[in-house]
């Protein structure tokens, strides 16, 4: 087997990641030699970089490498959308198999960028864009291929997970916490996308498509982020036997007259019961808990982001290549490729059934749990539990914890409960499972 | 893509269990339908069976089916080793990959059965071998690939951590609890071989050599069972803030000066802090946590045994060899493959480095303490807690938690120790982790 030759694209976090690891002396299996670095595309050659390598690697241009005719894979972790969408499309189209890092690229512009790999009889491999080291892209194209997927529930941002970890144990704010982990390196000096949920949407997105086979539109995955997790949050739902973490959400939901997979698809912070195993999840890890039939349940568990562990999901993935290619057949072995063998859409938001979590401050006065115990009722919205949990002058904050209810239900009691004359404010709403 | 042609040897749990999945209306991916039973041996063709199936796929004969040109996929879920053994060599030898869910044979003849497929150019697949339903297998052989596996410790006996879980929680003595098991169906008539430790033991066996790369002997990893763990010892632990399960423990150790990597392998009920991500494994559940360079740590979770998750790695491993045989290309996939690429050896048992727990039951003297921690500190083993726990009439129990310490320095320790005129007896000894 001759070796593989690659390009990489981008001399980040990851870039530097994968060169260590093809140039360390672990104690590894030898296929990692068949491995050769052609070249590395930066914008700064100069740049200083922390890290030892051959300098004459770096090239600026990074059509270059996909023109070049000695390079077999194209390995793009460069981030960014645009940019990085070009060079996978073009990649390609110069039948070259492509492995990224780039969830946001693969969450937006899956469908393409699959159909593209086909046309062109190539591959494009993105176990590293989601859930950084956790094998688990590869798991559902193969290990998990007899079954049928039923629901993913996952913690997939390593990033506001340390930051309602570092909340639940230190009873901090979510200001402090956050540029906390800021410096720390955990958050970046932009957070949106991790803390507005948008990272995690992206991975769900990406998941939901490959086990359940069908394009789904990305921007309208419901997602709510962490930005409003008030301390108080935390503590009540840690007095009530809960953890909060930022939940990503996928359930086959039935399938319509059209044949077409109806999905439950959703991103928000949720109460889990302690005794749940991704409660135990702490810090910058994720976890992904996959039901599935006739398997049952699963979870895959580890570090969800960082240098090494994304570089060696990039790794293997390139190795999937190598064995692959090196066989210079024409045909397409299709537990490597992603294509779609169902419609799916995602379920109308209120049709979709969850458990619900409420914070509602109101006046201290008699008789208050029951109206909002009424309103409840009325709308056919079943209580798991409705606890008065502290007063201070003349208020006082209700939690309500809800059975599954559909959104739709739910959102129209809020409003009735919004008005009654005791209550002051909705603080917050959060889900459960 | 032609269909891929199985015949089935055994129709137990297992067998079953591939059946139903193929001729399921599940919602899963359509490529299963390019599966197709040929034929299914049996010993007992009119057995009354528990399952709706097409009754002519019966035979008696597993050779004629091996024998059968239609036929390219051997699958083995017979049980047992003599028999099998025969059957899974011939398979190969007439140039039909072999699909197999007995870690008996291949933890004890896996380097024959591995060179024997490589000659004929043909695979060995042995997902549903280890662990039941969890990706474990494949990950190693692929995504895990690009690292230097460090250690491999798991749970990876349901029926143990049955009854231990049991045991555990409803402060039940083992005996009870096994005939309870025996009741309820999660442990065989004859349990020695989970009980025992066995069945670990075969399973770490064959995680190690695919994770470390050489050829190990099975009989030579210490195993020790739970039939000795007294509800006082998990009682005990519990105080302290330990779980005890059944742990299977593979980890590097050092390459000797003939480049052999010296491999530290046991299995033996061990305390675990109730922190680690283990402890929350409960009930028939398995989890392995593997730590890698550069990934990190990692844990695989799920049902480690039963129809199901046990077929259904069964049919993904079906899976993989019909999208790698359709190419009809000579060439094996070095990912698919089981094949020894270093020297690998258990290392002495004596220069095995653990963590342990001792239970001692002594005289109520005042100094025993005093003595026992003398003796430890002689030999240079360092203590991490040892405490005074409960004291009936004039004798006292007391439990020693070591810190890591060679076994050839602990057994000595535990000589002197048990020489003590106010010793009466070393009730247990369990390992740490």
């Amino acid at each position: 087997m001759g070796k593989c030759k690659i390009g990489i694209i981008g001399f980040g976090t990851v870039g530097k990641g994968i060169y260590r690891i093809l140039n360390s002396q672990n104690d590894s299996h030898p296929i990692l030699n068949e491995i050769e670095i052609i070249g590395i595309a930066v914008k700064h050659i100069n740049k200083k970089r922390d890290i030892k390598f051959e300098n004459n690697l770096l090239i600026n241009d990074p059509y270059e490498l996909i023109e070049d005719p000695n390079v077999d894979v194209i390995v793009e972790v460069m981030g960014g959308t645009d940019v990085s969408k070009d060079i996978i499309l073009k990649s390609l189209k110069a039948r070259k198999s492509v492995v990224t890092a780039n969830k946001a690229v693969i969450a937006r512009y899956g469908s393409e960028i699959y159909a593209t790999a086909a046309k062109y009889g190539v591959y494009v491999l993105t176990e590293a864009a989601v859930c950084g080291g956790i094998p688990i892209i590869e798991p559902l194209k193969r290990s998990l291929k007899s079954n049928q997927i039923n629901k993913m529930v996952g913690i997939i941002n390593g990033t506001t997970n340390f930051i309602l970890t570092k909340m639940t144990n230190e009873k901090a704010d979510y200001n402090a916490t956050l540029k906390l982990a800021q410096k720390l390196g955990f958050a970046e000096f932009d957070p949106s996308a991790d803390v507005e949920g948008h990272d995690a949407a992206d991975k769900i997105s990406i998941l939901t498509e490959l086990a359940f086979g069908g394009e789904i539109i990305r921007d309208s995955i419901s997602t709510q982020g962490i930005e409003k997790i008030n301390i108080k949050d935390i503590e009540y739902a840690n007095k009530l036997g809960f953890e909060i973490k930022l939940l990503a959400f996928s359930e086959r939901n039935h399938v319509d007259i059209n044949d077409s997979l109806s999905l439950n698809i959703w991103v928000a912070p949720s109460l889990i019961p302690k005794s749940h195993p991704l409660a135990m999840v702490g810090g910058v890890n994720n976890a992904i808990l996959i039901d599935a039939s006739p398997l049952g349940e699963i979870m895959l568990y580890g570090p969800g982001a960082g240098s090494g562990p994304t570089a060696s999901s990039v790794v293997s993935d390139i190795l999937a290549l190598h064995a692959s290619l090196s066989k210079k057949i024409p045909s397409i072995d299709p537990l490597l490729s992603s294509n779609y063998w169902r419609d799916c859409h995602i379920a109308d938001f209120n049709q979709i059934s969850k458990k619900n979590y409420l914070r509602i401050i109101c006046l201290d006065t008699p008789g208050v749990i029951g109206k909002i115990g009424d309103l409840f009722g009325k709308n056919d919205v079943s209580i798991e539990s409705i606890v008065q949990l502290d007063a201070s002058e003349n208020k006082a904050e209700i939690v309500v914890i809800t059975h599954e209810v559909t959104n739709g239900k739910f959102e129209k009691s809020k409003q009735e409960i919004n008005a009654l004359s005791e209550v002051e404010l909705i603080a917050s709403q959060l889900s459960c499972i």
